[in-house]
């Protein structure tokens, strides 16, 4: 079982995953991400015998589980970072030290049959049912009385982490409210108090003023370069009226939340050329804290830098590219021009 | 100027390295890291024209400035992610956001004249020179009431971020306490208003006594694996007996901190084949804030993974290594036996 041991000092969480954990001396290799070949991918058709067995799917009507036919299929990861999802958390004190079971929740939510198209250029219906399912599993898990939060994080990439070509997301049920999300929930009561307003509301009503780091936007969701962009390209997409709950949105919303995160990410795919990238959602955390006071969201880092040692001694983050001049460029990339070109390419006899 | 914006929901700082920035579409060839072969690399003897005008130097008597004949040498960086050190920080609001001037120094400390040798490989005595360096440049800026802070960092590998081989540190005064002290901080008052002592000296204590996750130790530094080691290999090197700033060390401390470092890393460099890493010093700062109850350190992370989705939206890292693991087969390395095999090879007919 993964074990949570926690930083005496800033109190930060580590995740000591020792089901995935690795003999020393396999170190020495430095890290070698292995990226299966199409033939001996367990997320292709043909293959589900090599994944734990599914928890959900999309199927077409009368295919078995566990066998081709599925267009969206979740499945337990082989090697949890935390579960299993019941039992007691024996939070303990270890001398100075904190630590506690690392139970918890660890999907492999697989976006489509397709090897070699990631979402943004998947069909807008294929991202659609994504979401979906993301929605159908996040509220799965939210009776668990155990689970105070479910990420939801893509790794694209190698540089971006990922172990598996095959497009794809991971779903995270922890057992915490993890720092990152309880610091905006933190800085969003902050700012209510002081202005009385959300700071996102406020931040995308200005940003539609401004106009300059705008980067796409359809009826419900915008797209844009936050003004502290901590990385090259950096995007978040986000519905432009106050919503606390990621999962709350109606059919009408996860369409165009779809049709955003897909523009969103055929932008970087086209204008930057396939570029690896993580990206999570941030919503309500699944019973305290927020009160309807968050404004959720999903934030795109593309991984065209690396975090050295300024940005982790500090926290604070080094970024070379302008967001205004990121948002132009992305701005410009005309995804509807791209894939007609592509298209013509592919279709050229 | 470079600027520094504030993100209106966390507080975290960014600094948009405006005379670091490139052109958008040259992020379409992703992250390249340039390093440079050995007989155009400005930082070996010769070439000592193609970098700033240093700013000290270690050198034998009678060489001029900026020749050869140094043995530490401190240049301005060509593109400083801060500076210059003197004006007005100009906090503004801009919308609902804050940003600043990047104003600060940024410092690039060339550890020795070899190319191919990080202080892994140099003699003890070079790396107390560079200790020494690291200490003078502390203390030179010490006075200019606008920095608040100054962070000293390694980068070392191509996947840690280094832009050039030949080794060298960054010494970065900024004109703010960056958060990750500013936490850590924090951390040790609040532990000393509970307990009545400080924290680190209480890790050290136990550590000191279970051994399990002890590295290596001299009269006066311990090197060892955090219980919550965020990384593979993670090791921080630490004074037994409280001290709060780092540049107060002894010329005796001096000795044993150099020691205790360069263990560290050559038992990085033989046990895992020459790893990339970042390091960093966590002291006071250089006014407020820490009334003496801190306790510097250094903190080496090596960097044999990634940090992707789950890290970046959550804060809470994913260590696929068990410290006491990683403890266990560092202390196992031998330092003097390792040089020893190294030396037969080197001198071998």
């Amino acid at each position: 079982m993964p074990e949570l041991r926690q930083d005496p000092v800033t109190l930060n969480w580590v995740s000591i995953a020792v089901e995935r954990a690795k003999r020393p001396h396999t170190f020495t290799q430095a890290a070698k991400v292995v990226v299966k070949a199409l033939e001996e991918c367990p997320f292709c058709y043909g293959h589900e015998s090599e994944t734990p067995k599914e928890v959900m799917a999309y199927r077409s009507p009368g295919s078995p589980p566990d066998s081709p036919g599925w267009k969206v299929r979740i499945v337990p990861n082989l090697f949890p970072a935390f579960g299993p999802p019941t039992g007691d958390l024996n939070p303990r004190r270890v001398g100075p030290y904190t630590a506690m079971n690392g139970l918890g929740v660890h999907e492999v939510l697989i976006d489509s049959p397709e090897h070699y198209r990631s979402l943004a250029q998947l069909p807008l219906e294929q991202v659609e049912l994504v979401v979906r399912a993301y929605i159908d599993r996040y509220i799965a898990h939210k009776d668990n009385e155990l689970l105070k939060y479910m990420l939801i994080i893509v790794n694209h990439g190698k540089e971006a982490g990922t172990s598996r070509e095959h497009p794809h997301a991971q779903l995270f049920g922890i057992p915490l409210v993890p720092k990152h999300v309880a610091e905006e929930i933190e800085g969003t009561k902050r700012y209510r108090n002081e202005n009385g307003t959300c700071v996102y509301c406020d931040i995308i009503a200005y940003e539609m003023e401004a106009k300059e780091r705008l980067i796409y936007e359809n009826d419900t969701f915008l797209v844009f370069a936050p003004y502290a962009s901590r990385v090259p390209f950096e995007c978040w997409v986000i519905p432009k009226v106050h919503s606390a709950h990621f999962e709350a949105m109606t059919g009408r919303e996860q369409h165009f939340f779809a049709d955003a995160l897909r523009t969103a990410l055929a932008k970087l795919f086209y204008g930057l050329n396939d570029p690896p990238f993580n990206y999570f959602i941030h919503t309500s955390p699944y019973r305290d804290g927020a009160d309807g006071t968050y404004h959720w969201h999903l934030e795109i880092l593309p991984k065209l830098s690396i975090a050295a040692g300024f940005e982790l001694g500090s926290g604070i983050m080094i970024n070379t590219a302008l967001p205004e001049a990121a948002a132009e460029f992305l701005r410009r990339v005309s995804v509807e021009e791209a894939e007609r070109v592509r298209q013509g390419v592919l279709t050229r006899p």
